[in-house]
């Protein structure tokens, strides 16, 4: 009934060990760039044009010659008369020597201008008998050579990998895909994730209410988060409910849902209590490694396969459940779309609390920045409850063994970072 | 035709301004917790219950009495046989003085015990004869009291406000939510979008390929983003495509999208050019204001009222457009939503890179984070692409008038933040 006490797996060690596991899943879809936020790519982007197309004006104002301004004996200001309008979306002609074009931001810079002058450098003249009846414009500054001129190919080149396959997009990237004609994405299918929790004492929230609650009973929150957490990374939910407890019944949902599904994910069950029924009956079907994870909260993970499937067991404590998704399951599904660089990032920031309890595994503290740039440490850092999680705006990485001071820099990663 | 050099606005004045704006809008609506993620709650979540509900195991193991272990003469290894099992969501019966119960993690540790030892503690014995058919349990360590028991109402008390109205839904809130019970919440209503592209130079991608655009046409890619950072804000989103650059339908376009909708965003057509025929056509239906905002990319900006829908105007230039939409956009859109704290957080960094040149504007300058953990630039700030904030994690937010030297300190604003 006892067990040795297992070795701690560093999470570094249980990351790589599951990394390993994540093949991207085989398969791709063509969807429309509108609906394509949050997928992953599986093809390149290249560009089939320049951007921009032509030489075109950086600010609204005239396109002039520079020889015409600098020539020897010319003093400003420099009244010329206006050949020309140019608006976004026209072609100009070439400009003639000793004129200059009215033009406008966006608008294509005709053949022998070489510079634009702004407009609050320029006043306009109403003289219409001058200039094909556009008047005159009397130019207050002296233009350099290309100056506000954005240059044909400079910001993207024909040809070049705009998007590479494995990016995961956001909207700037469709926007991207969009600005170089692009209105179809070929992207990874989505993973499809079925849902469990275990455990006698969960009740969902609307069948019993608050007061009739029988002793023990607690309310499933993990269900909640989960599921969220997965439609965030593009995943299919299918939600099993809360499975039984008894062996066969257990065996039978695990079954069904290993046939359709890429990864079963349960939360609850994989601590070595002798009330977890989910380790016989995954291995029935299959296999499972029990993982004791050097971090905190979160020790008890599970991994394993059933027949395709991957099998991951997340603790039941919520905070525990939450961070080891964030921390574990997140990479692994991002994989499994064939995002390669899936590391969380942290960054440094200043702790201003103290720490002074160094615990053997590697621990994630809820903090929140303060209004002076620091960190504060939420007052219960119990992993029985969502309020540290809620309350917070990332986690303190912070190693074995080590204390925190006021005024200590650790490792900062954002929720906005492990939810996105 | 010109006109005089319009005095530049502070992005913190056109911030002011604009939140003074935003009157959360009337409407409230309730979703199941399951449906809430990135919602704004409308009510306080208050808690009908105590988390944990009881006084509970935080560990697999024995739950003792302490003054069986510590009494006077006892001394380690100490037998106790094994009077009951607990499980989770089962209730105990109270403990026996000189027994031990055998208990699971979450379950509710009886009447009588004070403390639980963890089962690498102990050492189960397998005599049948004792304890119930039980068998007896071995202690190997002293327990302290209260020691791996998580006491009633620890993490939520009966009563109290666990989250308040205004507040932006989360995983994690939908898992505390739903640990008080709560399978439905009452949050605010999604606003309601109109979209609306301008500009005679844009082609929708699909429609021309490459090869085929005329000279001075671009792919509108502004919509693309806007549409999925507004989706992203859980707003509703109508899509008006790219509005004719006729008088008449734009003002029939921008009277229909008025009646039905809470905002009206455009892209283009903001600047002070000539061939810009949004504002007399909001004018001519309500007011607007055109703004010279100190701010680069995004100078021109426009604020105005059609009846009671909100005009604003976002710059062309795709960057431009991306950054007033994240810097001056998503605040004002949760605000609707009566989130009252939508300032995007900006966090120390150091600058892996120099910019020697100081603008007068307030500068977004796109970086991302390198292996050493500072910031790297992008090196081409034109606003004309995406491919910056593409490649970028943020931006680095630059007073006017600063140079940047490698290893300063400055402010960093993460995508992951402006986007979520």
């Amino acid at each position: 009934m006892n067990r040795p006490n297992a070795p701690l797996k560093p999470l570094d060690e249980a990351w790589a060990d599951l990394l390993l596991q994540a093949v991207p899943l085989q398969g791709t879809e063509k969807v429309t760039t509108f609906d394509a936020d949050g997928r992953v790519l599986a093809q390149n982007c290249i560009s089939a044009l320049q951007v921009p197309p032509q030489d075109n004006s950086a600010m609204d104002g005239y396109a002039v010659r520079c020889a015409d301004v600098t020539a020897v004996g010319v003093a400003l200001p420099i009244t010329l008369p206006v050949s020309q309008r140019i608006a976004a979306g026209s072609a100009g002609d070439p400009l003639l020597p000793g004129s200059a074009a009215r033009i406008f931001t966006g608008a294509p810079v005709p053949a022998g201008a070489d510079a634009v002058l702004m407009q609050e450098d320029c006043e306009a003249l109403a003289s219409a008998t001058e200039g094909d009846g556009l008047g005159q414009v009397r130019l207050n500054a002296v233009p350099k050579r290309g100056q506000w001129i954005r240059s044909a190919g400079e910001d993207i080149t024909r040809g070049a990998v705009v998007l590479s396959a494995g990016t995961r997009l956001t909207p700037a990237e469709l926007g991207l895909a969009a600005s170089i004609g692009l209105h179809q994405l070929q992207v990874a299918r989505r993973p499809r994730v079925a849902l469990f929790s275990t455990g006698d004492e969960l009740v969902m929230p609307g069948e019993v209410p608050p007061e009739q609650m029988r002793p023990g009973a607690i309310y499933n929150s993990n269900r909640f988060f989960l599921r969220a957490m997965l439609l965030r990374l593009g995943c299919e939910v299918t939600d099993f409910g809360i499975v039984p407890d008894r062996r066969a019944a257990t065996i039978d949902a695990l079954r069904q849902a290993s046939s359709a599904h890429d990864l079963i994910l349960t939360s609850g069950g994989v601590s070595v209590g002798e009330e977890d029924h989910i380790k016989p009956a995954v291995e029935t079907l299959g296999t499972l490694d029990l993982w004791q994870i050097a971090m905190k909260p979160g020790k008890p993970f599970a991994y394993g396969r059933i027949g395709t499937a991957h099998f991951m067991g997340l603790p039941g404590n919520p905070v525990s459940s939450f961070l080891t998704f964030a921390l574990l399951v997140r990479p692994f599904v991002l994989r499994l779309q064939g995002v390669e660089d899936v590391a969380p990032q942290s960054i440094a920031a200043r702790a201003d609390f103290t720490w002074p309890k160094a615990d053997k595994r590697r621990e994630f503290l809820r903090v929140r920045h303060n209004a002076a740039g620091g960190l504060d440490l939420f007052n219960n850092q119990s992993s029985g409850v969502l309020t540290s999680a809620a309350w917070g705006d990332g986690v303190v990485d912070n190693p074995a063994g080590q204390t925190i001071a006021s005024g200590d820099t650790v490792r900062f990663i954002s929720f906005a970072e492990l939810l996105s």
